[in-house]
């Protein structure tokens, strides 16, 4: 299982990703989901993946060899030369569609679906900070200031506090927080979702990266905020207010008496 | 949608159903979920389903059907006759079983699935109160001190305030909180379940209804509770400690510089 988050906000972009993959309890590895793309001054893409670990890591293969490619041939088309965000998240689907055609009838022949969804974001110069979701058909979704963060993988049990508390006008500090308690619930509540935890704040206009970390299942500040937000909520829960019960049955029930 | 769940605890038990139900965003309709059937004294059974509509409507007929020709034939096999919860929740899978044979051909050939899930839950006199889970098979599981709650329909979004904060110590008036919280989480995200919510608090030996609640959408607890939770949840996520950002960025990055 997969949980990835992007959340956009007025000051940037946070990106959090979990890195743990299962073929059946049997098979539970460690592969992070996230990858950062830059040229500092103009662009950075991250992107993020969930799905069939085979059918993910052949688009980024097919991403990552036009990458190699342009090297010698700066015009091929590849994921940090489209000229807008909206472009990049076209190209993407393209290799989605790519392995779409490689491997889809073959999958589907022994009952498999075609399971792949990725985010992508980032900025380019001279434009503003986008976040989008690209799905297994290919097409692409936008976020925007409404409906500001988008979900891939285990997405339900992270999104509570989300549609709580986090909106665009959101610090990216306190987003940062907002994306890491999303997380710590999914990781909660689905034992397939875990650490290391691939965490990327991008600052609006910085066109770089410069606040990554990668959060290890062991981290001193893992430990601190599950225990700090555990305690917190538990005498949250006490501070509520108790349902007045009436002192008798209400209508609409029924009973044998 | 629905989102149903029950919460075991020392002191007794606490039952939570939603009221909506949706076929497509047009029929939107209020179809409380929860029937309670008590012989004070003797045996208090709470019934919550989640599903297609109609299967679980054939489910409560057909146990209903029973209990009325029971008043004139007492020998007959119904629900408040068992002679523990476990035969009590045999029965209604037999109930989920004769609908099957009823309908789930006709529905499986334009392509329906037979979804329907119960919980049922209570006590009997001299025996524990006890939860179970009921599934489209007719078969059940009981929920114990390790594992003591079950939810039947939009399960997730409430998980993990569950998983974080509730135990079988957990005293059944602060349940009565935690299954709230839970419900109101599930309300925020998905706007397929939704009020009047059923609250029952069964404490144990009482053998009958004692506190017993209809929240409607305008209730002014419901409310003061969104608002006091939505704040508190907001404040707690300000308290965390900030992700300590390292200055450069770390291993495991795929950069084109």
């Amino acid at each position: 299982m997969t949980y990835c988050l992007s959340l956009l906000c007025q000051e940037g972009i946070v990106f959090i990703s979990d890195s743990r993959t299962n073929a059946g309890v049997d098979h539970v590895n460690v592969r992070p989901k996230m990858r950062v793309y830059t040229v500092e001054g103009d662009r950075l893409i991250c992107l993020m993946t969930s799905g069939n670990l085979s059918l993910t890591q052949s688009v980024v293969a097919l991403i990552e060899e036009d990458l190699m490619l342009a090297k010698n041939e700066p015009t091929r088309p590849n994921l940090m030369n489209q000229p807008t965000l909206y472009e990049t998240t076209r190209y993407v689907g393209a290799k989605v569609r790519q392995v779409d055609r490689l491997d889809r009838a073959a999958l589907a022949a022994d009952g498999f679906g075609f399971n792949i969804n990725l985010l992508i974001g980032g900025q380019i110069a001279g434009q503003p900070p986008e976040i989008h979701y690209v799905y297994p058909q290919g097409n692409s979704l936008k976020a925007n200031r409404e409906s500001p963060f988008l979900q891939i993988g285990e997405s339900k049990y992270g999104k509570p506090l989300l549609d709580r508390g986090f909106t665009f006008e959101t610090r990216l500090s306190e987003a940062v927080k907002f994306g890491i308690l999303s997380m710590e619930a999914t990781m909660k509540s689905n034992i397939a979702v875990g650490p290391p935890l691939d965490v990327l704040a991008y600052r609006a206009d910085s066109l770089c990266i410069e606040k990554r970390y990668r959060i290890e299942h062991d981290d001193p500040y893992l430990r601190e905020i599950q225990q700090a937000w555990g305690n917190g909520l538990v005498k949250l829960v006490e501070a509520m207010p108790s349902l007045p019960f009436p002192g008798t049955p209400q209508p609409g029930a029924f009973e044998i008496t």
